[in-house]
């Protein structure tokens, strides 16, 4: 049979059953060498082909699509094209994001002899990925198609099962590379079992004496917490709320634990500890004996350092993976186990309710004093970046949306100014590797596939991907883009090289004095500058409505915005000990 | 001594060294965990920081320093921030350019335990780096001084040892993080020898009569050529062209072998091979017995399929690195040897000059016709890309210039039309793995340590690198950028591909229609749109002689882009061949 038949029979095989595995998504770069599979994906009827001419952005964009639940593959071409993807199959690893990254190749006889475009792509993201495999010339022998069907049902499974992260396979091609998409019964080549294949992957669990044990634990410590740091399945709200009632431990919910938004019952969901626990004399009164927890490390640094001061007798971490998310070296036991499971299973050990409820009574109230001053400073409209995260979720109560915030600044912010609300919103970051490469790019993926999206994001990450806006442009995507301009790097002013004054802007604050009004004419973004709340939410409400990709520029001062965040911490600080002092007072 | 003090001096003697050991340039990105290295770095009175946001511009920033002879180390944060920097290290491995990366990492406690912005960064570069080496934590110790002092001396003599490329250095550090400068004697702990210390590296010899066999070989031969690819060492073209007139080879010039211009003797330099070896029938008379080949593989791809056809009985390929940059297959003797020194050696086995010169006087004739077709094709002013590198090339006659051109088209406009002058203009281009990636920000490196500097870059690769524009605004850096915009890729329209016209423009054209009016406004560049020859040449002048980055743009059209050069070397093939019938009748 021809070169080009072989060529043509081989990579139909292997797109033919990414699709059947369930791939709708896949994220192309333009290039030669990746011809034979771009042309046969964007010919697959079940295969959307999001052209993305940076790689960079490209990678993260599929990281997106994914993130919003979709399994996104990605292709580019050989040589350093590939290199770009690195930053964002970093991310998916870290953060358990199935990812699906096919690279094409020189063939063997052009690598490593000075041919052009030819790097050494053999393992080439090192441990960043759970699975690497080379793939053999093209054939179509039987056994030659079936293993690349069978390549891509495993690199779809691989990237799934727990931990999901990225895989990549390595495609060398040799020319011509023009398949030929008149072949009859192109997608049939190599099918397994007439098509019928099923993946089945189990899940980490406990026996039944592991739990009475856990159980047994819970029933005789009242001073416990569940903490919930950042996850995605939707359902482990209800289950944790129930452990909450039936243990009367009170559940501290990081911004991205989808805990703080929803129908769920939000009486024991504590919102404001990372405001609140930054006082060394609240966290006096606040000792816990037992920890629960879930998802990864939540994004509060106060919680992180509220665990190394309080040191519980119990810190139980429960991972659905055996991996070891665990920064302080503080973990008294270390639970692989699916969650949702494991609760269910804890809640059958833990029938009724827990009567004494003073703890959690405690808690309550010091996240209700907590919060009412928050609620008091966003009421007095300070024009701080903070803010901007109230203003929007007001804006959107009565919808369901998406809120993308960028690291630093945003999801800290996040963090103080998402109040438990029962109207959904999605929550998501890029916290594997908290990096502030690639937030557009991963926020418009989600949008891709998700409606309602809203990005909020500082000034030098948004300059950072700016290459990442083109695919709004390119594929008339819908989102909102609330870019927080303080003209630099916000966290650094919290941190002590701020008190280096002579060098601090120049290798810290590094403003950049770009002008976002005009990025936003360059990628045809409908523009607002916001000055002030009212015209804020009006820019929000309108953004919301309208197609395509929107920019609402907030602009901030660094100083100011810390300033006003000491300012709400203090008086958190002021109210929550005098109610306290109240308390004992009236014991 | 205090965790600071220990810090400073740890940090201030590897610095120190860095400087002793001449690097001056250091590319900082803006980072919490980096801060030791780059308050130090900027503290130190011979080095210059380079704040530079992106991390993936930045590292290509440094590349573009060191490209144009000025050491340069690379300085970022932990987390996906090393991650870009990917893509230059690969390029500088592949070209050979010494490249010094410093990462700060979480100290080890904070490793792989889901610690905030940690990823592996052990070895994360892969065999892409000529030497890795986890640093210790910082310590005071005489030993652990001098350690960090050796480590710098050894990243700059590795990075710069034939072959030259980048290294890489992992910083682990605890916080707190902030150096103290005030330290008395800050340069001098650790001080080896009391500073003197020197790097003596030796180079691949031959033997005398390893030299004596190749003299013999080219003195038994004739038919010969000289094929000089991409290279950056000066003082190779006296020699070369003094070989050449003493075996009677032609020179076949890449247009980045820094021969093609300067005040050498040009008259057996072949400068229009890559039109006229296009033709079969050309190539039959053209068939040598002997090739000696320096540099990187030429750019042209038409010597590359003239090398297959013609499978010379001698192939003999130089290099001063002891690798295998041959990817024909056909080389008979690959020759570790530095090329200056060889060619001195040869030259004194070749005492007399080569008399019988018909095979010389062929290539010449033939050049001479093909030259004349492409000063004529020139001449009538066709709106084409291939003219502005002419058009470039003939408003600077007067003035040394570096142009920098990107892959794919710029490179080989550059090959068709920089034809043999007096005036010196460096060439230059990322040619290691022919990325479109990272292109403007080398081309600003190279300008931030050199005068007048063109860049000749392509849409697509411009838009890929965008962000790179952000340090010619902060850093007030000189340099005009000619963007040939034919609103996509250009280099896809020759290949086959460009018959597959339905899903072209999707999967391969990919237009994105910027308008680069606005980029040069938002990085206030100064922009000039020519639409004339006159116009354009104005505009290159007028660049060359004001400050700041300037931006041209020259819109084409890829369809008559593609047609232009499909009619010029016919052209070519035309007269050459009938020069060739003429001469043969005439004998």
């Amino acid at each position: 049979m021809s070169h080009q038949e072989q060529l043509t029979r081989y990579c139909a095989a292997f797109v033919d059953e990414l699709a059947r595995a369930g791939v709708k998504h896949v994220v192309v770069s333009p290039g030669s060498r990746s011809t034979p599979l771009t042309i046969i994906l964007n010919h697959h009827p079940s295969i959307k082909v999001w052209m993305n001419i940076d790689e960079r952005s490209a990678a993260f964009f599929a990281l997106g699509i994914s993130k919003a639940g979709e399994p996104a593959a990605l292709l580019c071409t050989s040589g350093t094209a590939a290199a770009n993807y690195y930053p964002a199959i970093i991310e998916a690893k870290l953060s358990r994001v199935p990812l699906i990254v096919l690279t094409s190749d020189r063939p063997h006889e052009l690598r490593n002899v000075g041919a052009p475009q030819a790097i050494d792509q053999i393992k080439m993201y090192g441990d960043h990925v759970k699975w690497f495999q080379e793939m053999p010339l093209p054939s179509d022998r039987e056994e030659a198609l079936r293993f690349s069907r069978v390549s891509a049902r495993r690199a779809v499974s691989t990237s799934q099962v727990q931990p999901s992260g990225p895989v990549h396979l390595n495609f060398p091609f040799q020319e011509p590379l023009v398949p030929d998409l008149t072949i009859e019964q192109l997608w049939d080549g190599g099918l397994i079992n007439e098509g019928r294949f099923s993946h089945t992957p189990g899940s980490y669990q406990l026996e039944n004496e592991q739990i009475e044990m856990l159980a047994k634990l819970i029933k005789s410590h009242k001073r416990g917490l569940i903490v919930v740091g950042p996850q995605t399945d939707d359902q482990l709200a209800e289950k944790v709320v129930c452990l909450s009632e039936r243990s009367g431990y009170p559940i501290l919910a990081d911004p991205l634990s989808q805990l703080r938004t929803g129908s769920h019952d939000q009486a024991n969901i504590i919102d404001c500890y990372d405001a609140f626990l930054r006082d060394g004399a609240i966290n006096e009164k606040l000792c816990p004996d037992v920890i629960v927890r879930f998802g990864a490390m939540p994004v509060a640094k106060p919680f992180l350092l509220y665990l190394k001061k309080m040191r519980p007798t119990h810190y139980i971490v429960v991972d659905e993976s055996p991996e070891w998310r665990e920064p302080t070296h503080l973990a008294t036991d270390m639970v692989y186990s699916d969650p949702v499971r494991l609760c269910s299973e804890l809640l059958d050990k833990l029938s009724t309710d827990q009567q004494d409820s003073s703890w959690l009574t405690l808690w309550r109230n010091i996240n209700q004093t907590a919060k009412q001053e928050v609620i008091d400073f966003i009421d007095k409209a300070h024009w701080f970046e903070g803010q901007a995260v109230s203003e929007l979720l007001s804006s959107i109560k009565d919808k369901e949306a998406a809120i993308f915030v960028g690291n630093s600044m945003p999801v800290r912010d996040l963090d103080t100014f998402l109040l438990n609300q029962q109207n959904k919103v999605r929550t998501m970051a890029n916290r594997g590797a908290n990096g502030i490469d690639g937030v557009v790019s991963t926020a418009l993926g989600v949008s891709a596939v998700t409606d309602n999206v809203f990005l909020l994001i500082g000034d030098l990450s948004l300059y950072h991907d700016m290459n990442g806006l083109l695919a709004g442009k390119l594929h008339q995507l819908n989102a909102t883009i609330i870019v927080m301009n303080n003209n630099g790097g916000g966290i650094f002013s919290f941190l002590p090289q701020a008190k280096e004054a002579g060098d601090f802007e120049q290798l810290f604050g590094t403003p950049t004095d770009l002008d976002f009004e005009t990025v936003a004419k360059l990628y045809h973004m409908n523009y607002k500058k916001a000055d002030s709340w009212p015209a804020y939410r009006k820019a929000c409400i309108e953004a919301s409505a309208a197609p395509g990709v929107k920019m609402i520029e907030v602009q901030t001062n660094r100083a100011d915005n810390t300033e006003k965040h000491q300012q709400l911490w203090e008086r958190i600080s002021e109210s929550v000990r005098s109610m306290i002092k109240k308390d004992v007072h009236d014991e």
